[in-house]
């Protein structure tokens, strides 16, 4: 295979547009491989084949810096710079992480997972090429939907103002993870349908040159534009037409579905089905059924509306009461406070990992103004995403220290609709809901439907000298761990369901000193700023033991959620060890 | 006065346009009679007087919606929906805020204080209007430069998807605090210079449709403008070009000193000299002469830099070496860590409450990728800004739990250079530096250079019994407790300025629990999720006792920063009691 013989980028120099046109096909046939058998992107990396290979034709990474974004659509650029096994060899699939990584490769500048980054990146790197008297090509590259993120739209307004090399290629598929969403899409659109000649134009009127090729699966067309902005002296935009899911039937013609895969059939394109019992379904139901009775009720969802089970039907089903912002957080919390002032009754979702993007909106445009709509976080957990950049474990920290908000922890599935129910319904508090994580956990006692006393935590087993306060998902680790202790010792401890992430039981806190000694907190996420850290503080000047278990304030990537927790000393007989 | 028989937007009605320019002479003598003796906010509200009037007069607030952003331009809507007094009764001036406010008119939708925030916030009242079937119109108002942060162009992407009226009036007056900075402000200059009708247009680019005023400070051309599009079907963009301080010469020739002022002699223009020791000037000093030998040493800030020091004139002096990103936070952190990871020794300012908008950003794309750039963290203490939107006081909790970013607490200014020397010319980690802001306390004790070994905090006053952890800020506070204490019981406390906030120094902290049983914390910000509580955590287990101080989780609004500090048990006296 020509791939064997491609060590670096500039092995490709000397082959002929056939012999590229034939490596494109071997790509293809290592993402088949690594996507079949492990999963992972596959419409964005089969969509940028050609344009991979065509940029590393013409530029000479990494003298020249290559930036992408998203970067999960950076596969074919790896197997061109050195880690094509990490695709053709099953065996070392795991050596090869799924966004750009520094660490694999001198051809990687940054881990980029969250979207929307490349320009503002990639032009810090030219600032400091200039400032450091260097002559590359610097080159971002940006698609998927990422355009619609204020990171970026800074980052373009930015660039219109540089006066030296700068390339910004966009690789248009016409898609974010579901369909585009957006005004600036339509223009996109348009510059499409007209050959780049369109007279509205985004990048023009952000300041900056503009070249549209229209073949964005074709090498020698591809070779020819990006020669023509090679060495520019000024920032250009190059506006690519590309084919997600191109050169597979199945992703070419359900664009959302093939954005990402688990493993799958390649002769039928059958993927293992989803159990619709999941609590994202779960989610859907129960919000289209508060659609249907009240009109006023809304779910806003940054461009993930799969992982909350809002598929094309359910948004059909939703009408105007489900909106996709399009990749663009900070927006939607602003939207989602302010459709509550109006006196509708939204409810905003993203992951854990993306509502990263909304701190100062959930500060400033939510919980200053204190409006009552409610957020839900999704994969907020250690067994949630796993990638460093996509990271579920920070939430806590992040959100639990503003004020005015309620942020609840569901223990089950009964408990977290309950609470969805009340924060829907109640016109007090800015709710956040940290969405269970760690399986569909059924409970058969009654709910409390009212949770607006707050701060109020639930003794679920009463005991003595230890209690647990076992938060949200680690609640089934805090009745595992009960049960050891009362194993162990023969005295029963009392376990307790905090609820509350945001506030004290100052009045149960103070009750529990006069029969415990040792106060154990369990929280699913890092310990830095967290749930534990307050008890602690609260009990400082007594004589009761705490102790915190959660996990350590660290970057992570492509972990085993077992061998985290065990670091972590996060099993019941580790638990034990440490407070015995 | 005609202002006296305004007791409401109804009250403008029926006046003449002659009437209607009288007024506006009237409001422009209400903002000299408050912002000569109390300051504020000078050009952004001499500039919209006249837009204001004929918003009111064309719109029927409160049932049409009217949402400022930056709200500091909402003074004279403050004067036409019943607040004057707060601007001509000086004994009522503290009734009236600097931002619209919600608890002061229904005609205020919410508190707005920082930028970019408009028109996702209408957008949501125009969704929930909708929603719920009602038919007023829906109005942004946009300004001073805030069409360059990520969420207004969130925003305005999420605009040109609309299909239902609703208004964005952009108020163009040329300028952020400073001027402008980025792209699409060169697209406003066409679009002033083309009276609207430049071939580029940002505004139809996003999707909308597009409206052109020149004559933002004629109120008849105003009210014909807004006739024109109210009760659109549809989202309409108003461009209205207005001057910056109109009807005040000084301000209308010097716009960026008169953004804002403190109170001023009208007849001269003269305002109260800035204090040049003051520690803005001093960090513009020390990095133009950082510059100055090394072309890799750059300064971003975004669109605050006068609150650096860099005035125009050492702007001019430090050349390409200083960016103002204009207002663009997000991309700044971007922009920094990849100008660190190419070669450069980028420093980032702002302030604390800005650098809220980018703790994605911190997380993502400079901690992940550890590149080695500064930032500088501007008036974070309860001594800093003092407005609701713009607390100094939720950094700790916000940076100091982000895996990899050194945060760094100095105690006088020596100790705040020496740090800032050594974050800028190491290359391992990402350093954050929270800047003093209780005065030029100055030290005559060597400082340390080099700051490389981790979290080592520092014993400045070794005793016994009682240990005091006085962070940054607050370490002044600590030494009056140590004081106090000493003379109250002839037991010399130990004293330490643990001048790492972003970890543990166990070693030490061990060590202390041989020979003292009480640990005080003392930080300048909110006790949660911060610096004391992870004292506490680590002291859980042992028979230390620990005593948090900083201040309670809470929005606080036009404080007086010695009663904040007496509510929250802070001072020495207090201390003691509490501790004793």
């Amino acid at each position: 295979m020509l791939i064997d013989s491609i060590n670096s980028p500039a092995d490709l120099k000397n082959l002929s547009i056939q012999q590229l046109n034939s490596l494109a096909g071997e790509i293809r046939e290592g993402l088949f491989n690594r996507l079949t058998k492990k999963g992972g992107h596959f419409g964005p990396n089969f969509g940028i084949v050609e344009a991979t290979i065509a940029l590393h034709y013409v530029f000479n990474s990494p003298e020249d810096k290559i930036v992408f974004d998203v970067s999960h659509q950076c596969y074919p650029h790896k197997m061109l710079t050195g880690r094509a096994y990490g695709f053709f060899d099953e065996s070392r699939f795991s050596e090869v992480s799924g966004y750009t990584n520094p660490e694999e490769s001198e051809h990687d500048f940054f881990n980029v997972g969250h979207t929307s980054t490349s320009v503002s990146l990639a032009s810090g790197l030219a600032k400091a090429r200039d400032l450091t008297g260097g002559k590359e090509n610097v080159i971002a590259v940006i698609g998927d939907g990422s355009l619609s993120g204020g990171e970026a739209l800074e980052g373009l307004d930015f660039a219109g103002e540089m006066t030296t090399n700068f390339i910004i290629v966009v690789n248009d598929n016409d898609m974010s993870i579901a369909e585009n969403h957006g005004g600036l899409y339509k223009n996109l659109r348009e510059l499409r349908e007209t050959d780049g000649k369109a007279e509205n134009n985004l990048f023009r009127a952000m300041g900056l040159d503009y070249v549209y090729c229209g073949q964005g699966n074709n090498i020698e067309a591809l070779i020819e534009t990006f020669k023509k902005v090679k060495d520019t002296d000024h920032p250009v935009v190059v506006h690519i037409k590309t084919l997600k899911g191109a050169g597979y039937k199945p992703a070419e013609e359900n664009k959302e579905i093939w954005h990402w895969t688990n493993p799958f059939n390649r002769e039928t394109g059958e993927r293992p089905a989803q159990n619709p019992d999941n609590l994202n379904s779960l989610t859907a139901q129960f919000l289209l059924k508060k659609m249907e009775k009240d009109p006023r009720v809304a779910f806003i969802c940054p461009a993930v509306p799969g992982n909350f089970g809002f598929n094309k039907e359910n948004r059909l089903k939703a009408g105007s009461q489900f909106i996709d912002t399009g990749i663009a957080e900070e927006h939607a919390i602003a939207l989602a406070s302010a459709m509550a002032k109006g006196g509708a009754k939204p409810v905003f979702g993203t992951h854990s990992s993306f509502i990263q993007r909304t701190y100062d909106q959930l500060n400033q445009d939510l919980c200053i103004n204190k409006n009552p709509a409610t957020l839900l976080v999704n994969t907020a957990s250690v067994w949630g995403m796993r990638d460093i950049t996509h990271l579920g474990i920070f939430d806590i920290p992040l959100m639990s220290n503003l004020p005015e908000l309620v942020y609840l922890a569901p223990t089950n599935i009964e408990e977290y609709f309950a609470m969805l129910e009340w924060s829907i319904e109640q016109t007090q508090y800015p709710v956040a809901i940290r969405m269970p994580c760690n399986g569909i956990i059924h409970s058969t006692l009654p709910q409390d439907t009212d949770y607006s006393d707050l701060n109020k935590y639930k003794i679920t087993q009463k005991g003595s000298k230890t209690a647990i306060l076992a938060l949200g998902d680690f609640f089934q680790l805090g009745e595992k761990t009960a049960d050891l202790i009362e194993k162990e010792t023969g005295i029963r401890p009392t376990l307790i369901n905090p609820r509350y992430i945001t506030g004290l039981d100052k009045e149960l806190l103070t009750s529990l000193a006069a029969d415990h000694t040792k106060i154990i907190t369990l929280e699913d996420g890092i310990l830095d700023g967290g749930f534990g850290q307050k008890i602690a503080s609260f009990y400082g000047n007594s004589s009761v033991k705490v102790y915190n278990f959660g996990l350590k304030k660290e970057f992570i990537d492509r972990y085993d959620p077992s061998d985290i927790l065990k670091e972590n000393h996060l099993t019941p007989q580790q638990i034990w060890e440490e407070v015995k």
